[in-house]
């Protein structure tokens, strides 16, 4: 069983989806992907869980980022090819891992006989997905749960892709990591295409030079480099540094990167 | 085993607490019920852990919010109705999940043969608690740590209740969340007592308007919602905001809810 | 397996390793030692790790500190005196642990069968250092990672020694935890030397008074008490307060304490 929230790490909120899936299911094993992901960001959600939670191999994956909760979103465990199964809200942050892991069924997550009662409105997490993910964590059966409902139609989320004026780019920021490296809607073959010297601008902030690299080694203390990260995704980082804070950008904004 | 500290996220205080229960018992299933405790704050610490513990079934649980360490509080270790043992100091933050839970029987841990040699004067968790735990989760006897001491007579923090006066409501914040949602001395009774229309006071703040509802969508985006929350708690919260910066709070603070 | 980084608790890094060693070794005991260190703090992170993991007993330990991650800085994987294997980045994070744990032979981790493919410059722990450990929990011999090197040859990271001129002691700040306690490079020896009234002054602040001691209780809320901590480090604590915040010191920085 894996988990991914916004409740915050150590937080009681993911304390309480530990202890209803232990005591349902002692032998499970547990593995926390990230509970740190921005409140209520479900499109920062979705990335990091597409991307972590095929590391852990066929498992049952628990994913909360659930502003809406308690309005008529639906919550779904959708069974994929490899035999996991992703349970949580279907608000668009299911849709990018389903997609990776092949969904080829899904219910929508509806019995009574397996939540716990009553089901507090602002905390389904609790008194919906975790007993469901419990369930299952026991052997039990996914349609169970409630009844199916078509795994293509799964609500999906989408981002401005990266645009090039000549020899300016222009992409979206997906985020920052806690050493403040900045990751951007964009990828390797962005990165082919940039020149050697270059400027990194965000929307509030004044160009910052940086350059071209693979490794934060490639530039001096304090400086900025831009590279492929870990993930495949183009990112800004600072060298013993926050790219964050020199560029002053949040996850959405857009960043233009000029050749400098 | 379950553990709740104030010790902080994935801090090296927690993961020796983790590794001295692992080493001694590696068998045992360890649940993090929460570490992001205030630091000090034993009334959170208690309220946290009345209300998660008991959704891990009968356990050993392992609290440690303790700023009087190294004073002559006592530390104990209380046998329960349902099986379970809760583990900690003395000085209010057991009481209530004793309570809940049944205490039934209690002892002082004051064995030499059960603590690492020499004790920390600054760290009772590693020292003493964690061994105690340890000890309990390998199948040792509770009796075996101490003496037995009254379990009806365990510290108790009392907390002012909620008042009206008229139509006016006043309570106590007991904390807040990350998403900045703002948690009452207050619960169902109050709530159901309020009108529809509100405007909400902290202290330092100026009255800030709140509808009553049941959930965030009851509310436009950055507007104030007061709710009955997930613990059963009357709570004030900012749809997609935070209700914490709106007011001004922090925990201790009366607040007044009056008709607006 | 114990787990020991600067990833930041709760975050996808982290969750990378333990769904990678879980995949692999689903039966593993998994403990979190520390995921707080601040980012790229190598010494901190090896002073950490050498007093935390002993308390796990025999084990794999795995250690990413990494700000020189894709520079040519080796990997390692050091087997210990009590059948521990420590393994992670060889920049000085694991020479405290080893030292401790008494090392008996090293490889360098240079084969590509344990190892994800392709392996990104910029995240080491989860594409080379987890793979390593996954092997090794399910019972791979440490040979098979790579060539032998000499265990006596682990870069070692040197400290600045306390230093008395009369009465004046000047230590460094090693760190500093949530509660705000200042730990320094010295211990009980210069303890014992203290005066009873004392005056600790950082770098860029004013002295401030503060009191020998052994416990937070010994001084009044709010004032500075400086006494050997949990570790046998020599630190300065606020009663009910931080002291990191009354000096105004960071890691690194030199502390005079005084007679006053």
């Amino acid at each position: 069983v894996t988990l991914l929230t916004d409740y915050g790490p150590a937080s009681e909120h993911v304390g309480a989806l530990h202890a209803l899936i232990a005591r349902r299911c002692p032998e499970a094993v547990r593995v926390d992907l990230a509970h740190d992901i921005p409140p209520g960001d479900v499109r920062r959600g979705a990335a990091v869980l597409a991307r972590v939670a095929p590391l852990a191999g066929p498992a049952i994956h628990l994913a909360v980022v659930d502003p809406g909760v308690g309005t008529d979103r639906r919550g779904v465990a959708v069974g994929c090819h490899d035999g996991s199964v992703v349970v949580g809200p279907d608000n668009g942050l299911l849709a990018p891992l389903c997609a990776r892991l092949g969904a080829e069924r899904a219910v929508e997550i509806a019995s009574a006989a397996h939540r716990r009662d009553p089901v507090a409105p602002t905390f389904h997490g609790r008194d919906v997905f975790a007993p469901a993910v419990a369930h299952l964590a026991a052997g039990g059966a996914l349609d169970d749960l409630g009844p199916g409902v078509d795994p293509a139609g799964l609500v999906v989320l989408s981002l401005p892709p990266p645009a090039w004026d000549g020899a300016l780019l222009t992409a979206t920021v997906l985020g920052a990591d806690r050493f403040g490296n900045v990751q951007l809607g964009a990828g390797a073959a962005e990165w082919n295409r940039l020149a050697s010297a270059l400027r990194v601008r965000g929307p509030r902030g004044r160009g910052v030079p940086a350059r071209r690299g693979t490794v934060f080694a490639d530039v001096a203390p304090g400086d900025l480099v831009v590279h492929v990260d870990a993930d495949g995704h183009l990112a800004v980082a600072a060298r013993d540094g926050s790219a964050v804070g020199l560029l002053g950008v949040a996850p959405g904004d857009r960043v233009e990167i000029a050749p400098g």
